[in-house]
């Protein structure tokens, strides 16, 4: 009995040092099973990733939380900020929640380069979907006030091809993979592998 | 060359008769890729689809529009209203818009039914996720104010188990497919089939 009651001790104690272990590291970089079920989107951590004017917050992830098939993020973009020409081979869905802007976007079937954009204008609760491959770029071209966006995106982890200009071929399109919020989680996991 | 301008016209003229059919039958179901390519939410079509005090809002829908990989919709609970017990095999994201309430989840894990609920008070500006295949319900428990969520699910068109109660054998749930509002899409498009 004594015995049973030692190893039964020690087996708890253990456990209960892995879930320390667990919460600790799961500020950053944790299954979404380890958070709290319900979360205060104004408390998840947001940072600019290095780009100006830009605040990312990774509401559901796929690297940072474990989600399989979608990811939603939340993005305040300050006047004059935009994202860089980019496309990814997954869907994605907007939902401006403030400000206005300007969607530059062209076709992945037009040729060999995306070529001349369409611009369209974007405004508060405004919805608009990219399709698959096609180039775009979010400008907030209100020079008054923030725009930010509700993004949805399917296929995550997202894998962004980069242009530098709506002439750059296809081909030569950059693969900026991880993208910028999933660099220190993969980062992180791919140590774990090792 | 008389008989070409005269072939050239017909196919023209019956390409144009083809774009004013497709345009005509596209404010209910149709591509996404018929419809302007930013909207305006609040000019979206909205129904109850038969349940008092919802508003359901497919700002982004795989029946209606085409999407592939993901959905995302707009719901307004008047107070006191709510879902019906349900789960799906999908994921889900919520995020509340404004108002707030009470989400109900049962872990699938837990046995053959879902058993008592875990409770879950749910506000402004919070997030939450349906882990794949969890018994949960939805109640706007503020009986002053609307409660208004935005709602992602992957693998279109949702597919609803529903329970009558909490102690429902998982097995005994009714499959409601389509769902109340891929109703009139699905039969337009069986329709299309014959």
């Amino acid at each position: 009995m004594v015995e049973r009651y030692v190893i039964t001790t020690l087996l708890l104690s253990f456990i209960s040092f892995s879930s320390i272990v667990f919460a600790s590291s799961s500020s950053s970089c944790s299954s979404i099973a380890g958070l709290p079920l319900v979360r205060n989107i104004s408390e998840i951590p947001q940072d600019s990733y290095g780009r100006p004017g830009l605040s990312h917050v990774t509401v559901a992830g796929s690297i940072l939380h474990g989600m399989k098939e979608v990811e939603v993020w939340l993005q305040t973009f300050s006047p004059g900020t935009h994202t860089p020409i980019h496309r990814h081979s997954c869907e994605e869905v907007f939902i401006v929640q403030k400000g206005s802007g300007t969607l530059y976007i062209a076709s992945y079937s037009h040729g060999k380069y995306p070529g001349k954009p369409e611009e369209h204008f974007i405004f508060p609760n405004s919805t608009f979907h990219i399709p698959v491959n096609d180039a775009h770029q979010l400008w907030n071209t209100n020079e008054h006030e923030d725009l930010q966006v509700l993004v949805i995106i399917s296929r995550p982890p997202v894998k962004v091809f980069v242009y530098d200009d709506w002439s750059m071929p296809h081909s030569a399109a950059r693969l900026k993979f991880p993208y910028y919020w999933d660099e220190q989680c993969s980062q992180e996991s791919s140590k774990d592998e090792l």
